[in-house]
This record gives structure tokens, C-alpha cells and sequence, in this order.
């Protein structure tokens, strides 16, 4: 870390330096290294890039976000493939980021208004990506590593609506392709300066770039699993709940506080007016999610259902990621609320579809990552509700198709689903030998 | 996010401009936009503002960490309850901080010195609002979003103390009331440039404008509750045991962990001098609040408690926020170990006097407020036991006969308590029509 | 926190004064307080200073990290006692650290090249220790905190090692001693400039000077005390498993997420180059130690194992840690994926042995950290294989023999362990007369 606290000697010279430079600024240029004062964008890039790896940090977290949220929402037999496929996804994700899905997703200048490029494979720089010169408010390496985050994301979000019943190593094997691939693909259509980009197209952290790539395939594999044993039997709909309450709310919890990383990194520098106001759209979309689900849970459901109310949370905040930066606090109240009402209308709409999604991740990512969408084209003046929908339509086109064609190969090879067997046992035993809470008592017909 | 990587060309003629502006110092008032060179001033309006959302992003987590606290300290039978309370209450609070909290709290120049001050419904501001014309340290939409996590903290506090026994939307109601009105009036008399800030009083961050109030309002709730059924039988106390130990150490930690934000951010700036001591003194004061629990504890009840050495860390904690600018290190210690002393005598004073308070929270955030804030008076020359005591005791005069008056009005109309059956049955099942630990086996006598 | 919001006049004049000093080189030297230009320097040191804070915070999560994977990793019996310890020497090891392990680890100038050196008891500064003139990245209080937040992991690496036997005074007592005295001893090596710091050792942020001198003590604990009743039993090993694989998944994130500030902050400024390059490969570093383990673990143990992936993920994590500053990104790739190999050989190695480690602490601390060191010598062309190996052997010939005997002579007076009664029976009950649990319904023969 640090060799000597100090060196009184050097410093002096250094501040004597210092004082000898701003006395003559003609000097300045001629100067260099240490001593040399520095442009405004030299120091302004050093606070940029620090708020980014903030950023960078807080996003991170949301996997945890993800891990516990699905686990608690799922049956206390199937957490620990929950956490392995988790963990493993983010691991996985994170490294094929690097070795393609970067350079897939910004390809460069040559590829502006295209809809695909490819800058090679791995990730690398020379000298030049440190300085202000790569980019006034982040380094390559932050470039890198704020997006690598986002990209496990998308995984993550499938994740939760094909628990409980997907085979590790074909959860897995999707994820990888899905991510490597399909969600630099669009990725590179708005931030990459592609197709959408060209169009006026806006979603400033994701709504739809990142929730509803992963939306999509979540509902892909939905469709390609079928549902749960015992979850609809007959013409019933028979609830299956979640075992650890607690670690859902954790995961709800660690989620918004991701995403002051995930919106507030996307600002892409520390710029005092923007950071802040996307602060307070986030909470407040948030925020106004919680309240829309509450009072539809409690009056629908009549008793408020603390699993409406977390995803509540996370729908307002989807909800707000696509305009963020633009819309006014009230407006983010707006979009928040009505996601909040539209993920528990949602949930129970799709549960009666018989499309067994058991932490509601297609409601939440899918569903309300369309609304914030929308929500900037209807709330924002300047943007085109007709070049949103755009944007929401060619990402479906994109990503259901190509969703769906990877889950039908992987069940014609390797096979999608546990057998019954391991399903009704639970994949922790099954696919892991192991248990997530060894010595507790917990009814074994659950 | 971004539309193109790196924009050689424009970047190329920024660097040349500010190359330029260097050379010619007369320039720089002339040039605008981009290239202008930024004062001083702007550049650590830059630093100062991305450090108060960093505090802004770590207090938001204390909500969690109180939900979580309160969650392990109690049964699992009202775990959703909880859960449910804390989330609902920190949108509540943040949307009505939004609505009049905040202008109610910072009415602006014209009330100072004054005990009541109304800016209008709603926040906003202009251009002017963006800059550091407005603060040097923060945007107003900083110092709104900062202020609002701020707010809901009274409210969860209160959660703690009525827990398991009060009806949802009474808590609800009293909530919402008593943070959107009662907090930001106290808080406007301090920090808002009213009646004790004119007076000298000096509560950095809040021992008694944030924890003394939730702390008297929690002391209310508890009288006009009572204490839960068994829990004082005859003569008799029986402890009532949390049902999820790692979920409150979970809880506690994650409160330190948001404290680095509650105490760093009250320094309003990144002031390398001021922000490194608020961590230091925080940090001793939490740890010297162990020892102190951990002594007492292990002398009074023969085995160390971890219920008691949490709330030690928290005792520390809230009794070093009042004078967390100010303490040295060796007082902060001293603030602490003492605050961790009184915690654990407190908390079974209180129990024999048969308040019924599940999580002690009257112990760690009334007595322990009410101790740092005087320990200001004791242990900084130039501050006055005597003006300390004063903000201690009009915050009471104001605090504890509005809080009791406002669960009156409820108790009188809709009820404060649930039934004794629901109360048995537990409000997860009574309230919410959910279990916490679905498939778990949990004693149902517990 | 604040006194008002605007002072409009104030800010003008400071303004004016900026535009007037902007103008006038030369008076700027001349001007001095508010409205005085600060060189580079000091701006910079503000960015620095703060982001060695958000490190700091990091750091302190990992001790969080650190009691929950403990936990989750034993027996429900054991969670209360293993929290108490964790919580406790948090708190112990940060006050001994200001009193003297700072002093002892830092001693100045006058002990460079040294062994030992002492500064005196007790933390303090004058004004110039919160200035750039005492380090350009940090106040003095910025040092203290972050060093001391290191320190305290020393001793939560030796607690999982030795959980579910020890006695709580005999542990406290051990660490105390050996964060207080040990750890910053071995640190002077070489970060305060000694023996080891002399002669072209390179661990960046502690895979030797921190992980190692925990996992040796680690070592010396197992050794003392034997294994947990019921894990050997003549020929055969029998598991025991954790009680609560969430909460080790918890750990394990949370112990990632709070090695961006354990790495990132060892960069001791906010460099752009350096803190961005530390994310990647730290990052790195562990995604390919969770792939390592994970492709390990299923082929040997045939059903991948959650806790080996977990302690995968920090096994890549400490093995980068010696070069997450020098190592390229591929580098970082290698490094962690042989860690990962190499902590689930290991943890199946030392198991044959007989050496019972509850939660693998000494696969990924002593022998990843042994790793990682050496791969800077492997990795880093300008880093000598036989100064690392140095560095390593130096460590072992001073931590094993002082922990040993620390360890022994405690067996001697107080005893080391609990009784086979109480250690069956649980420390929860028998050291704290508590439960984890309360309620829930748990086998108790497991």
C-alpha cells in the first residue's frame, strides 16, 4: 500500500513548485509529471471516474439483490441452486463481458447507426484509455467494468422466472449465449451509438436496454418450462410461497440501493445537476411504486401482500430507468405509481395465463420496463412516444425469437427441466447434494 | 447512457481550448460553455455534491437495516408486518418529505430565529438551484434527497417500539402525520435556522433532532399500546425472545455501516479534515458502545447478550451523532462506552417499569439521544451543558405531547391495537394473510 | 448540519473574489480563507481523501461479510456466539488499533528498513495532519480509519477457523493480542516502510500482509484445539454442514463488494488509472475463482457445491489482492481461476489431514494468500519469485510461532475450549443463554 506516511522533503518541493506554477502560468505547460498543474478536465475526470466506480460498486450489489430476492421467493428446497446459479451467472457473465460482449456492444465509430459490430476479442487498452482523452468522465477500465455489471444483470433477471424447475448446467449454458451475445447485440443499438441511437430513441439507464432484454427471455423460458409441478391443477391456481419473507425484502432492499449506482452511474460522470436530480427521480419513483402497490394489493387482494409491495418498489424504479434524467420529480411520482398498480395487475394477470413466473420478474422487468418506455415518450416533451414504441418493438423482435431458439435447442440437446423426481425432491438435493439450512425442520410435502 | 465512445475530433479542440484558456488567463472569463475553465469553487462543488449522495445512498440503507433489526428482535410470526411498516414507511415518508417535510423543515431566510416556517407544498427549483450558487456543498435537489432519507428514520424508530401489537394502518397514519409534520418542525428550530440554532444549541447530526424525536414519539406508542399480551404477568416479566438473531446482528450492522453516511454527510461537504474525523469519532464511539455493552451485559446478566451488545453499537453510535464533529477521539470513546453503559441499564429499567419496547428502541434512540447531546455540553469547551439541556427538553415539550395526541385521536377513531386473537395468531396471518417462513416448522404456542 | 441554506450575499462576494483572482494570477497567493485558490493539489486531495472514506465504509462491511458466512457456514447452535465474536473484535480491534497498532504499524521515518518501531501510545494529529502536506491523498484521520478497519480482519479470518469450540474470552483474548501487536508488526514490514519494504516485496493490498498473517493464526488455532466433537471419528470425516447457506451467499457477495474499497482504496488515492485497473482485475480475480471452483467442485465432487463456489469467489479474490495493481486483466483471470482450483483441493486436503476448519478460512486466506503473493513474482516481470517467497517465509516464521504461543499459554491459564457438554449442547446456550432461532423447530441431535 504505502511505503512512507511521509516525505516532508518532496512535499515541500512539490508545494513550492506549485506556487511557483500558478504565479506563472506561462510555465505551466512547459512542465511535467507530478508538479504540473492540471486542466480543469484532468480534475474534473479524477472526481467523474471515483463517482463511477462508485456507481460500478452499488450495481454489483443488485446481484446480491437478485440472489436473496429469488430466494426468498421460492421454496426453501430449491435456494441453493438459486444461489449457485446466481453467483455463477454474475462470474460467468462478468468474464464473457470481457472476452466479447464489450466489444460487441460499443464496436466503435465505424459501426454508427448500424445494428451490429464487433471490435475483436478481449479487452485492452493502451496509455491514452486512463486519461480524459478516452472519455472526459471515466478510464477504459471503468468504461469496462460499469457496463460488465450491467451486463450479469440481464442474466439474472431470467434467473428468477425459470427457478424451481431448470437444469443447472442448461440455465447456465442459456445465460452465457444470452449474455455474451443477445444483450450486447441490442445493448450496442442505443448506447453503442447503433440503429436506435441514430433514431432519437431514449432510455437512459435500461428500462428497456437491460429490463426488458432480460424480460423477454425470462418469458421465453416461462413458456419453454411450463410451470411448476402443483401450481395449476385443473382449472386452479394453487399459490406457492415464497420460504424466507425476510431475505425477499433484503434482496428488495439491496436492489434500490443499487440502483442509485445503476441511474446514477449512467450519468456517465459525477455532474452535479444531473446526478442529483436522477437521485430523487429514482427514489421518488420508487417510492410512489410502493404506494400504487399497496393501496391495489389492499384493495384487490384486501390484505397488502408484502411480495406486491417489494416488487412494487422494484417496478417504480424500472419504471423511472428509462427517463430518469429527464423527467421532473412529479413525473417521476406518476410513472412510479402506475407501476406500482400495473406489477400487481401484472402478477395476476400472467398468473391466470397459467405462465408460471414465481418472483414475478416478467411483471417487474418486462412488463414495467415497456411502461418506462413509453412513460418518457408521454412525459417528456421532446421525445417521440411513436420512436419509444420503436425501440420496444425491435427489442421484442430481437430478443423473444432468439430467446426462444436458444431454450429449443438447449431441450432438444441437453434437455431444459429436471426430471419430476428432482423437482418434487428439490434441485438442492438434486442438482447439489446439499441443503440450504441443514437441522431446520421444514415440512417435506411443501 | 452514451451515444459514442470517444469523440476524438471534439475532444482534441476541448484539450486545445483549455490549453489555450491556460495561457491567456484573460480569456477564461470570456470563453463559455464546455472549454470555460471552472473556479475553485465549481470544481469542489463537483467533489462535494457526489459525496453527499454517497452519504445520501448509505443512510437510505439504514431503513433497511432497521427493518431488519426489528424483523430478528421479534417473532416470526409478525415478520411480514414489520417488513411491510418499514418499506411502506420509507416511501411515505420520502413522498411526504416531497410534499411539506422539506419545505416545512427549510422555510428559507425569512424564519430565522423562529419556531414555524412554511416554504409552499412540493419541492422545485430553477437553473440557479444546480449550482453551487445554491450551496457550495450540494444542489438543492441533493439537499432534498438527503434531507428526505433523513426524515423517515423518526418513523422506523417508532416501528421498533409498538411492534407486533399495533394495527397497520394506525401505524401507517401516525407515521405519515408525525414525519411529514412533527419531525420537520423540530428539525426547522436547528437546522433549518430557527429558534435553537440562534441559540447555540449543537446537534451535528441529530441525537436528538432525528433520534430523540422517533424517540419520544416511540416512548408515546408504547404508553398508549401497552405492553404485549404475556409479556408482564403478575409480578412477572417474561422475555419475549427475537425470532432471528443473525437477521438483527444483519440489522446492526448495516446501521454502523449507514451511519458513515448519516454522520458524513452532516458535514454537508467533503472537507478532507471535517469528514475524516466525523469517520474516526463515529467509529470509536460505536466500537467503545460495544465494549461498554459487552462489560455491562457480561457483569449484570453473567452470559454477554447479543441483543444487548447490538444495541451497545447503535447506543455508541447515537451517542456520538450530536457531537461527532466535535469530539476528539479519546471523548468519543468515552461518549461511547458510557452510551453503551446506560443502553443495557436502560433497557432493563424500562422492562421493569413495564414499557414494553421489543427492539429497545426508547433506550437507544431517546436515552441515548438525550446522552449525546448533553455529552456536547460536557465534553466540548466551548458549548453549553445548559443550551444542550434546553434543545433537550423543548424537543420533549413539543415531541411527546403532540406524539401522544396523535395516537390518541387514532386510538378514539380507527384503533391503535389489534384484537388479542389476531395478536396470538400473530399480524402476518391477521394483517396480511401470509407467513414469513412459509414450509418452516415454528412453535405455534411461541 | 446546517445553519441556512443560502447566503446569497456571501456567495457573491466569494464569487466576485474568484472572478477577481482568476483575472490576477499574482493575487491569488496573496489572498487567503474561502476565497482563496487552492492548487491542484489541494483539490485533488479532497477527491482522494474522499475516496479513501467510501473505501473505508467498504471495508467496514466486510466484517459483516465475515459474520455472516461464519455463521451460515456451522450450525444453528453455534450463530449467537459466533455473531457476539464477530461484532466484538470489530469493535476491540479498531480501539486497540487507534491505541496502539497504528503506531506500531506506521512508527515514521526513523524505523525504515526496520523490524520494529513504535510511535507512542494513542492516535493524534496537528492541524497539518489534515492537510495534503501530510499525505496527498488523505488526512491522518483518513489513515487511521482505513488501516484500522484492515486490522480487525485479521482476527475475523481466525474466528471461522476456530467456531464452534472456542471459548468467547479465550478468542477475544487471543485477538486482542494478536490484532493489537502481531498483525501491525508484520504490516511495518511493509507498508511502513520496513524490513520487507526494503527489499522489493510487492503485496499490494495484503494477500501476505493481512490474509496470510490471519490464516496462520488460523492455523496455530486448529492445531490447539482440535476438532469439533463427531468430525473425525476414527478413519472416517464426517461433514458437518451450515446451517444457513443464504446467509453464507450473503457473506460471501457482501465480502466482494466490500473488496472494492479494500483493493480500491489501496491504491491510496482516487488515480483514475489505478482505482479503475484495481476493479478490473479484483473483479476479475474473483469471477474466475467462482469458475475455478465451480468447474473443480463438479468434477470432482460430482454435484457443484455452493459453499467451495462461494469460498471460490474469495479464494480469486485474495489471490489477486498482491497484484490487483500490476497484473493485466488476463493475469487476474489466471491468478483467480487457480485459485479457485487450488482452495477446493485444499479444503478436501486439510480436511484429510484432520485440521478441522469450519468454514474453509484457511484454504482461502493462508493458502490463496501464500498464492496470490507468489503470483506476483510469477505474473509481474519486474517482481522477484524469491522476494515474495521471502516476504511469505518471514510471515510464517513470525505469525505461526507468536500464535502458537499466544494460544498455548492461554490453553494453560483461562483454557482454550469449551466442554464436550457445552460444545454439544451449543455455545449459544451455554456461553450466552440464547438462541438463534427462537421458535423455530431445530433437530437436536444435529
Amino acid at each position: 500500500m504505502k511505503f512512507v506516511r511521509t516525505d516532508a522533503g518532496r512535499l515541500t518541493l512539490a508545494l513550492a513548485l506549485t506556487v511557483l506554477v500558478a504565479l506563472s502560468p506561462q510555465l505551466a505547460i512547459a512542465a511535467s509529471g507530478e508538479g504540473a498543474p492540471k486542466s480543469d478536465t484532468e480534475i474534473l475526470f479524477v472526481i467523474h471516474n471515483a463517482w463511477m466506480l462508485f456507481a460500478t460498486s452499488l450495481v454489483f450489489l443488485m446481484h446480491l439483490g437478485f440472489a436473496v430476492l429469488e430466494s426468498g421467493l421460492t421454496r426453501a428446497k430449491n435456494t441453493v441452486n438459486i444461489l449457485v446459479k446466481n453467483v455463477s451467472i454474475v462470474a460467468i457473465g462478468i468474464l464473457t463481458y470481457a472476452a466479447v460482449g464489450f466489444n460487441l456492444m460499443y464496436p466503435g465509430e465505424a459501426y454508427k447507426g448500424a445494428l451490429f459490430g464487433f471490435a475483436g476479442f478481449w479487452i485492452g487498452t493502451d496509455a491514452a484509455g486512463l486519461t480524459a482523452a478516452y472519455n472526459p468522465g471515466y478510464t477504459y477500465w471503468t468504461d469496462f467494468i460499469f457496463q460488465a455489471m450491467f451486463a450479469a444483470t440481464a442474466a439474472t433477471i431470467v434467473s428468477g422466472a425459470v427457478a424451481e424447475r431448470i437444469k443447472l448446467q442448461s440455465f447456465l449454458l442459456f445465460s452465457t449465449i444470452y449474455v455474451a451475445i443477445c444483450y450486447p447485440i441490442v445493448g450496442m443499438w442505443h448506447w453503442g451509438g447503433g440503429w436506435l441511437a441514430a433514431r432519437g430513441f431514449h432510455d437512459f439507464a435500461g428500462s428497456t436496454i437491460v429490463h426488458s432484454v432480460g424480460g423477454w427471455a425470462a418469458l421465453a423460458g416461462v413458456i419453454m418450462l411450463g410451470a411448476r409441478h402443483g401450481k395449476y391443477v385443473g382449472d386452479q391456481i394453487r399459490p406457492i410461497m415464497g420460504h424466507n419473507l425476510p431475505l425477499a425484502a433484503l434482496g428488495a432492499f439491496l436492489l434500490w440501493f443499487g440502483w442509485f449506482g445503476f441511474n446514477g452511474g449512467s450519468v456517465l460522470s459525477a455532474e452535479p445537476g444531473a446526478i442529483s436530480l436522477v437521485f430523487v427521480t429514482t427514489t421518488l419513483g420508487a417510492s410512489a411504486g410502493v404506494v400504487g402497490a399497496l393501496a391495489t394489493s389492499w384493495s384487490i387482494q384486501k390484505k397488502p401482500d408484502l411480495s406486491m409491495i417489494l416488487n412494487g418498489a422494484l417496478a417504480g424504479l424500472v419504471g423511472v430507468t428509462a427517463g430518469a434524467d429527464l423527467f421532473t420529480p412529479l413525473y417521476a411520482c406518476v410513472a412510479g405509481v402506475i407501476a406500482g398498480v400495473i406489477v400487481v395487475l401484472s402478477v395476476i394477470a400472467i398468473d391466470r395465463l397459467k405462465l408460471d413466473d414465481p418472483v414475478g420478474a416478467i411483471s417487474v422487468h418486462l412488463v414495467c420496463g415497456i411502461w418506462g418506455t413509453l412513460a418518457v415518450g408521454l412525459f417528456v416533451p421532446e421525445k417521440s412516444l411513436l420512436t419509444q414504441f420503436t425501440g420496444v418493438a425491435l427489442t421484442m423482435a430481437f430478443c423473444l425469437p432468439s430467446s426462444l431458439l436458444i431454450f429449443f435447442i438447449i431441450k432438444k440437446t441437453i434437455g431444459l427441466r429436471v426430471s419430476r423426481e428432482e423437482e418434487l425432491v428439490g434441485l438442492d438435493v438434486s442438482e447439489h447434494g446439499q441443503e440450504a439450512y441443514a437441522g431446520f425442520q421444514i415440512f417435506t410435502t411443501h
